[in-house]
């Protein structure tokens, strides 16, 4: 039975995080743990019978016991939230992450991913991928333990964490529709990522099906997921069609520059503009007025992308990938006060 | 004139960062980047006749170009500005920004230096010290290339980029008592932390000096420094002091909890309650009231903090250190909504 009991029951036993217990027991990188602890560590390995074997069990030789992980925009809200929910899944395994930010910069991409592969990271969780991505293509013919989160890239087989972004969209439009809306324009995302391209083609659907007014003038791309394209995309929008009631929005930031252009123009969000998000990130439930948006469950995503780099870093290099899986989360609708019935 | 041509020069004159144009000009790393960069680059060179020495010279070889971060809370709005202005500057002499977030953890910040330490980062920069920290003396004395940022550690001479706290308290106090307040509480932070410490201890002083109503009940600390005990801290201070016609929260996350308590509490922020923050982390001046705050300059503070460490990872590590320095930055003060004279 001592072969059941896992690195997590001894850093339990101890009361202490898994990654720590893990550096107790390795003579290697015992020096970096206070000794208390690492007396109290080897004290709980001692009373479980705990064989480090057991969960060294089907792994390579030589780990870092480091996860690299790449997001594109630290200042976006919705990253953060990720990033804690790949350290509860991989911290609990013992393993260390390391984040490096992009600033949606393909070169500096190409370096933070040089850097952390040069650093010998076990594994890495890309929330950086393009729609046609080399980068993603590179790093899985150099079969290199790859999660993609987030966003996803069309042409290559890889394992990725997303949100369905049509069922989405769908609830935002079909919201807009319920209230009465008939002239109702698209805040789209960059089309270069899958978020926003999935997005702005789902919102074309969802107009066609709930009889919406459908003129390629109602949807205007932004450049980047940021408040500011947002605001000179709904402008652009609020200017071709001043009858225009509503807005949907690829997500929170460009919806919060959707106030900033309503305001711009003299009209009141809902009263004179409905108004809804994409990501209920933090705060905006606090906003003047607070944004009606669709939740997705990014914690949640990161879990899950932990989860699945984990058994593709346990797996056996020397048989066959396992067929790549793009896991698809389920989003809510949450409805605030930033969307009416249009005045009539 | 030749060796005055550094990296920057030769990034400028091909179109890319400096971190690519280090990359490409090293045979070693050079396949991370696409041929045709590598061919600008080096072309660049030779046009520029750069000489890669100029830019090594006083460097210690075997540098991983690479530079570890650590933050406390990666959800707390107030740190990826300070991310951002670390890269700008490190970036731009050709690092990667590796950062670690340890979730307010000390063993988890224990484990993530080491795993930095691990992959022999050239420095770092920690944003988690706490007043007395025991991390931060051993790497002193292992001689480490260590900036702190944000906050500092008490006891042990390092190089420290901070807001100058005192000074933005004394705005935020002086600011309520010009509006007529006399009964005012402070939520303060944990004191194990040289922001929150610092904060009460200004927050007392200052009420003194305004002729504030002194009444240590008018004082609670927050655990951590969130929304949730924001709203704890708040309605213990307004269940023991109902007559407390303000707040002066000693920074944005405990205001937002704040503002939660008041209306837990029946109270209007701020006709019934005048609510201050301390901060201006995105998105507070769109909040419902937007929040008169405290503005610190975090993106500056992530810049001096990179030029400090540069410094550092360029001394000649034979020589004496030079004495440590702590670098405190001017807040402002952002009058909004969320204050107001007392109800007479």
């Amino acid at each position: 039975m001592n072969d059941r009991v896992t690195l997590r029951d001894v850093a339990r036993e101890a009361g202490v995080h898994a990654s720590t217990a893990s550096r107790a027991l390795n003579p290697e990188t015992r020096g970096v743990v206070s000794e208390t602890t690492v007396h109290r560590v080897l004290e709980a390995a001692r009373r479980l019978s705990y064989r480090p074997h057991a969960v060294a069990r089907g792994l390579r030789t030589n780990r870092t016991m480091t996860v690299g992980m790449v997001v594109p925009d630290l200042e976006n809200p919705l990253f953060p939230p990720i990033v804690r929910g790949v350290e509860a899944e991989l911290g609990g395994a013992g393993y260390s992450i390391l984040v490096g930010n992009t600033d949606n910069d393909a070169e500096r991409l190409r370096t933070m991913v040089a850097s952390l592969l040069a650093h010998q990271v076990d594994g890495l969780i890309l929330a950086t991928a393009a729609a046609h991505d080399d980068l993603v293509d590179e790093l899985v013919e150099r079969r290199v333990a790859l999660v993609l989160v987030n966003r996803f890239a069309e042409d290559v087989p890889t394992s990725a964490v997303v949100g369905d972004d049509r069922a989405g969209i769908e609830l935002a439009v079909a919201h807009i529709a319920s209230l009465g809306h008939r002239v109702v324009g698209h805040v789209a995302g960059p089309g270069v990522l899958s978020t926003g391209r999935v997005r702005a083609k789902t919102f074309l659907e969802a107009a066609i099906r709930h009889r919406l007014d459908v003129d390629p003038g109602l949807v205007e791309e932004a450049g980047w997921f940021q408040v500011e394209p947002g605001r000179h995309a709904c402008l652009a929008l609020l200017d071709r069609r001043p009858d225009m009631t509503a807005v949907v929005a690829a997500n929170d930031l460009l919806a919060l520059g959707c106030y900033a252009a309503a305001a711009q123009r003299g009209r009141h969000v809902p009263q004179d503009l409905s108004v809804t998000g994409y990501n209920d990130m933090p705060f905006v439930d606090l906003m003047e007025p607070a944004l009606t948006t669709i939740c997705v469950p990014y914690r949640e995503m990161g879990h899950v992308a932990g989860v699945s780099l984990l058994e593709l870093m346990r797996r056996n290099p020397d048989l066959p990938s396992p067929p790549a899986e793009t896991i698809r989360l389920t989003p809510s609708l949450t409805v605030r006060a930033s969307t009416a019935p249009p005045r009539s």
